[in-house]
């Protein structure tokens, strides 16, 4: 169920007020259809130049495939030169490999009303992804716990502007390594009802995700569909490590939806230049897309990236700055020309608290992001410090920057009502157009309406404590998880799914890493 | 002299480095160049719409012009219709009476290594403009003054960031109503030697302010030459009242650059939908360049705008929010298809301080100016609370960001250089790039650098005071102005200014307002 499913122009105001008070309610809509046009930065001769370079990094350099040698063997019978642990592709071979991945598929939730499509014109919004802190204003920066983890899903289960339950949300360090994807994957399946990622860090958390998505899903519907994603990042520059590989097998091997992700910092896992590291990661990406492939014909796969770079004083990374915004502009002109939906990250910031600094990075790459058409925007609320913290705060100010690019993403309709020339009729010259009837008709669902943004005058401002938008934000979540109500689930398949988690996790219980 | 004027391919990295080590100094470059598309929001036939409406609005409802009758007259005798102060054109008449104004024109500066160029692919970023009030994090806010004037000018001096010295940057309420515009206009041309806004709160203060750049550059460079603007606001909707129109022939008269404004605050000054917000402002804006043309052919002019929208529940203006940046877009290519040099607004929002919403709005809205096109963007560094304050945290807070945008609208280049493909063949399959023989000749000039983010580790961070932006940007508004030395001045110019500065206070001392 998309936002706006129909044909742009004949969009009228009192469709947009049902989606706006759709939008306002948990239901929200499923995922975004946009409706203004990608960015195109460079020009066709520019994109296959890069084209061109990707082509000859892996012709002439090529990858390493290190510790699985059933995926070097797949690759060999599909025509690739191996040599050792080295594998290097014919101009064109890769490409070649990557075209039967679908441009777009279904994702399914356990609710089918929450659903996502991923490719073409759609847009999914996930939260940040990977943490091992967290950070809120009174308790300051800690080791996140499976606490955390539940609070973090629970938010975005809140949240409409969010269509997506994401994965690691946060580490939940006070779980043992091994046992942790058990206990997230759970979280997501139990307490949202959205889409999910699951475990990537071993073969076998991967197969217990998918085996849980089982469960909910059952064995026949999980092989026809996506139910799952996995986050698969290569060993820049130009390494995929066994256990990316494995599970990246696992997932396609499922007819699950891998994520391949570069995760190029310019000047350290690729050249300092951004078309260097766009030609590099492009590369990159299609060898695992092609993998996907190998292993199953027609998985689903998103072709992702990962652009971030570094402060030239202090070599450490740095986020929401141009280049790397050019980057996605670019990256977004190559996944569409690959024909694969296309993976960015959201709200970036090297901002260890949510001030100014973390929303002016995070808006600039938003912004980056739904400009160069990305589907699948992981990383939309809640990063701080350069990923390594999942801020309470910066989730909701995060959720509303995403409520608004919603709005954005529609574009602008240009009908007789919105161009309201009874209006001027009505009110002409020097009058107001606070009662005027298409005022009336419309006022309601004419503007966004942020949940964070203190609109109002100095005096009043001042007279409720004069509170920055972070205070403000912090009152925010604390009402949402007071308010929280988990979704429904079958008390048959919840049994199911702890008696796996149960089970498994006794299975390995003197192991922790 | 312009940051980037060759060719986009034949941009090497050395020539970066070079514009990068040029932007760090205070000489800086006098304005930027484009070198990526602006966005194409709206196509061609709705575009058409948009300008069809404006024509109806013209032609069926008309516009007032207020106490101006020989702005009327000249109106009349160019074929528009008359009825009392109403006006009204038929269909393609205002287009054709806006036709003699340049494309693109050069505002000349005191130091003509300053001067800007402004339109066609070029960008010009000057300070807000208007405020009553000043903030910053220490003193709170409080009614600006001359001191505070004086600070903006000279923080916008020290700005490489910045190109223009900017007009009314914050209101000297110390000083009488009447007698203001002489100390602003001496600011600007004794404290700053960058291109500078005049007075237009009344037709005789435009001609003061006219006349000082006369004592400047001379009579007959004045005549031949565009050495400063006056930014003209409609009185919208669809009302030009007599200072305005009187202001904008006086600038017109004196072959210096208006700046056409409408203020459309969706709902309360035109229509809630933002097309009909568009097409007024349209409308309006044609006019007013219509009428400096009719007062001398050829003179220069600015298409401006300023849109924005409102918080449903309570009335307030809301600003960097979704719908003005769309109508910033659309509002470009319609400033394109009419040929004029195009103002937009920059770091706009709500906030009273600048925090997470101030940064995310203001974020927000210039990616919108730089992705529309606009040419002059007023209200770049400093803007808080709706325009009624200019904060010291937030100037130095935004130009960091236009720093940042500085980077980004010299795109992307694609040499073979950049695509680093000698760096691959050193570096290899699993190995860093940090010394390699590309990232030494790279490094210094390959990121941009932020003078305002903390990019180091949350440990490193909180060592240092954990401060959030906003205290850091204190320090350094405070070091820039420790660091002040002001540019040199004619001493006979200098003396000429004060004794008219002092004769027009003298001649009217009796009156405050």
């Amino acid at each position: 169920m998309s936002l706006v499913e129909s044909p742009r122009r004949e969009r009228g105001t009192r469709q947009r007020r049902r989606e706006r008070s759709e939008r306002s309610s948990l239901a929200g809509p499923a995922y975004l259809t946009r409706r203004i046009p990608t960015y195109a930065l460079l020009q066709e001769e520019e994109l296959q130049r890069i084209e061109a370079a990707a082509d000859r990094i892996l012709a002439e350099i090529g990858m390493d495939i290190r510790g699985d040698a059933e995926a070097l063997e797949l690759f060999r019978r599909a025509g690739a030169q191996i040599e050792g642990e080295r594998i290097r592709f014919e101009p064109g071979l890769v490409q070649e490999l990557c075209r039967s991945a679908p441009r777009q598929f279904r994702q399914h939730a356990r609710n089918p009303t929450r659903s996502v499509e991923i490719g073409g014109e759609h847009i999914v919004l996930a939260p940040a992804y990977g943490s091992p802190f967290v950070h809120d204003r009174e308790a300051g920066r800690r080791y996140g716990t499976l606490g955390d983890f539940e609070n973090f899903v629970k938010l975005a289960y809140l949240s409409p502007e969010l269509h997506h339950s994401g994965g690691t949300v946060c580490e939940p360090v006070d779980v043992a390594v091994n046992k942790r994807h058990l206990d997230m994957v759970y979280a997501h399946l139990r307490w949202s009802d959205k889409a999910l990622m699951g475990s990537v860090t071993a073969p076998e958390r991967a197969e217990d995700s998918i085996a849980m998505c089982r469960i909910v899903f059952g064995d026949a519907f999980v092989d026809a569909n996506c139910v799952i994603l996995g986050n698969i990042n290569v060993n820049s520059p130009l390494v995929y490590d066994q256990t990316m590989t494995r599970s990246l097998r696992a997932y396609a091997a499922a007819n699950q939806a891998a994520v391949v992700v570069p995760f190029i910092l310019g000047g350290a896992m690729g050249p300092v230049t951004t078309a260097g590291a766009i030609a590099q990661a492009h590369a990159e990406t299609l060898v695992g897309v092609a993998l996907t492939q190998l292993q199953r014909k027609g998985a689903p796969v998103i072709y992702g990236n990962f652009l971030s770079s570094m402060a030239l004083r202090s070599g450490a990374p740095t986020f929401g700055t141009p280049e790397p915004a050019l980057g996605s502009l670019v990256v977004g002109q190559l996944a569409r020309r690959a024909g694969l939906p296309l993976r960015c990250s959201g709200a970036f910031t090297s901002s260890k608290i949510p001030d100014g600094q973390a929303m002016l990075e995070s808006a600039v790459s938003m912004q980056a992001a739904i400009l160069c058409g990305a589907n699948f925007i992981l990383h939309s609320a809640g990063w701080l410090e350069g990923g390594l913290a999942m801020g309470y705060e910066k989730f909701v100010m995060d959720a509303d920057l995403c409520g608004a690019l919603q709005v954005y993403v529609q574009g602008l309709p240009i009908g007789d009502e919105d161009l309201a020339l009874d209006a001027f009729r009505e009110v002409g010259p020097g009058n107001h157009f606070f009662g005027c009837a298409h005022t009336m008709r419309h006022y309601e669902s004419a503007f966004w309406d942020s949940a964070i943004a203190d609109n109002n005058s100095f005096e009043q401002w001042r007279d409720a404590g004069g509170k920055a938008a972070d205070e403000r934000a912090h009152a925010r979540w604390q009402a949402m998880l007071a308010s929280y109500q988990p979704p429904p689930i079958d008390p048959g398949i919840d049994e199911a799914l702890r008696d796996f988690v149960a089970k498994r996790k006794a299975a390995d219980a003197d192991r922790w890493y």
